[in-house]
């Protein structure tokens, strides 16, 4: 068996409970190759394979519930690839496909898997794509960056009088929801709070961001206080969640009267290792703290808003990017073996924009 | 001086840390009784005053935010009085007021005071007091109520297809809630969670709640899920939070996707010792917990809808009195003296309805 023919996959082995345990999530195993035996199957050869921090749900359990995957499964997440063999007219060979795929080299498919989507025909001739790449597929056009759509369009509904905070405004969901706070809403303010100078620096002078704050420089609820009055004086109105901990806590304290604070993830928490995930940390009340302010707080995940991507994120997210408006930044992580690597990536803050796994 | 004239007020002793500490919170001591020396001052003759748990936030650091009083300042709270001498023509003599007041047998006004509301002119005949009684002015014809009025009506906007379940079903504000989403929304189902069986046979017998959970009976977040599911096996859809506790945590782990989780208040964290009261329990992430299932969590206080009161609760509730729909109780307690007990029965859950102590 040459290399090229060779098949691996990821499956799960230990349920983290600490950031150092992350990077063994996931064993490498061969696996048989796939073979088409029946009509309407067909193999596809795995290109790109997204990483995001809501797998982390499946690992173990976690406050954000969810079913767990067993140990010894296959890993399963967002992947682009390429139909090699095919006897499936819909998708015949040369197509280039997305789905919540298993972590393999190879896949057998019949066309009845999970989210299954055509990126591109084989027939297709200049598409957005060609300008983006395919990898965009579970990047600046797919999940994340519906996510953030949704969540600022919808859930939030930033308007032109808002000052928006945004945490995790590198990560791929931040850099657009902040964007398009900015830019297609015309936030008054919009401020991300990232983990570095170099982070802080691409948010505003490359996306528009209006300022940003490095969380590791201002490293306590007080500081991130502090520097939020200096940067926002007249007050914050939404904050778009995608970390909680102290920058979290630190905005419950000062978010403006009936201020809208929008869940789109805890990635803070999410490696936690007490045996009530919901309590593994000490966590503040704050519901309390929603009352005399008449605070929202707004959770949100995006497969409820999936069924309207056609009519909405797939007319406008195309335009925007070939217009210049909404800018993007991916993160290659080179090779199949490297998933692991990847993972630990969205906790250890490398990246800038979305990670994902060349193969 | 006769005990007639004797004036009295309470005042700030200690910032209570635990439940035990309650009863010490004011210190009662004589002082002046009120002469009018200008143009347009009167009289006031305290007749009832509202014990509230939000007063705690004034008393000691809270979650809920707030300012906190003075060691050694009088408590001010909702009070009903009646005006014995006056030289205001808006506050004549034999006037019946309600506002924020000083805790004082006799207290000097001039029209000024916060939320000074007339409740009944010397020359009204037949007015809705005389059916239900003076008291009703902090209770169901006042700030208790209106907090359940809106925050049922307008931040839950209960529907016929709502399943809606109430803690601190019992109290002043519990009471009203269910009753106004059941009568007047015609909910599909209203729980209500009270502690001991009274309550809970007063809930469903007297208020046409569908059921009702004793909470010390069902003393764990395990035990009420269970009974929860029993009772509504269709799911819940709102919860209408006055509590906090393990009754909300239970909550979090059952309510339906795109439930809306209302926060009226969070009694059981009031009287916390720790020196940061907003992590005075180990709280979970419930920030996490609405991801998944989009929920939201609205948090509101009733000032900011006393604006509306002329145009709709003062328009509804009256005449819901007056027909038999909703129905109320009053707890009183005699004597001035009695404050902090009939405070510290908020806390001890004592009272069925609204507590009201009788001058």
């Amino acid at each position: 068996m040459t290399s090229e023919q060779k098949n691996e996959e990821f499956v799960l082995s230990i349920r983290p409970s600490t950031q150092n345990d992350v990077k063994s999530t996931w064993t490498l195993q061969e696996c048989p190759k796939p073979t088409i035996t029946k009509e309407n199957e067909f193999i596809i050869q795995t290109l790109y394979v997204s990483v995001d921090p809501y797998l982390s749900s499946g690992i173990k359990k976690s406050a954000l519930g969810g079913a767990v995957n067993p140990i010894g499964s296959v890993q399963v997440s967002g992947l682009v690839g390429r139909v090699i063999e095919s006897r499936n007219s819909t998708y015949p060979v040369d197509t280039i496909v997305l789905g919540r795929l298993p972590w393999r080299r190879y896949i057998l498919a019949n066309g009845t898997e999970l989210r299954l989507r055509i990126v591109q025909k084989a027939t297709d001739k200049d598409t957005i794509y060609d300008k983006v790449g395919l990898s965009t597929a579970v990047g600046v056009l797919g999940m994340p960056s519906q996510t953030a759509y949704y969540g600022i369009l919808s859930v939030a509904n930033t308007q032109s009088t808002d000052v928006l905070v945004v945490s995790g405004a590198a990560g791929a969901v931040g850099t657009i929801a902040g964007q398009l706070a900015k830019k297609v809403r015309g936030a008054k303010k919009v401020i991300g709070i990232a983990g570095g100078q170099k982070k802080c620096d691409y948010l505003v002078n490359e996306l528009g961001f209006d300022a940003a704050i490095d969380y590791k420089e201002y490293n306590t609820k007080e500081k991130i206080i502090d520097r939020l009055n200096q940067l926002a004086p007249e007050g914050i109105t939404q904050y778009f969640d995608n970390t909680g901990g102290f920058v979290t806590e630190a905005i419950f304290d000062i978010i403006q009267r009936h201020g809208k604070i929008i869940i789109c993830g805890q990635i803070s928490t999410y490696n936690n290792s007490e045996e009530d995930p919901a309590k593994a940390n000490v966590h503040p009340n704050y519901l309390a703290k929603t009352v005399y302010r008449g605070l929202s707080i707004l959770g949100f995940v995006v497969s409820d808003f999936m069924h309207r991507n056609d009519e909405e994120f797939f007319k406008d997210m195309p335009n925007w990017l070939n217009q210049g408006t909404i800018k993007f930044n991916e993160t290659f992580v080179d090779g199949f073996e490297n998933l692991p690597r990847a993972y630990e990536m969205l906790f250890t803050g490398e990246n800038i924009g979305k990670i994902v796994v060349k193969v």
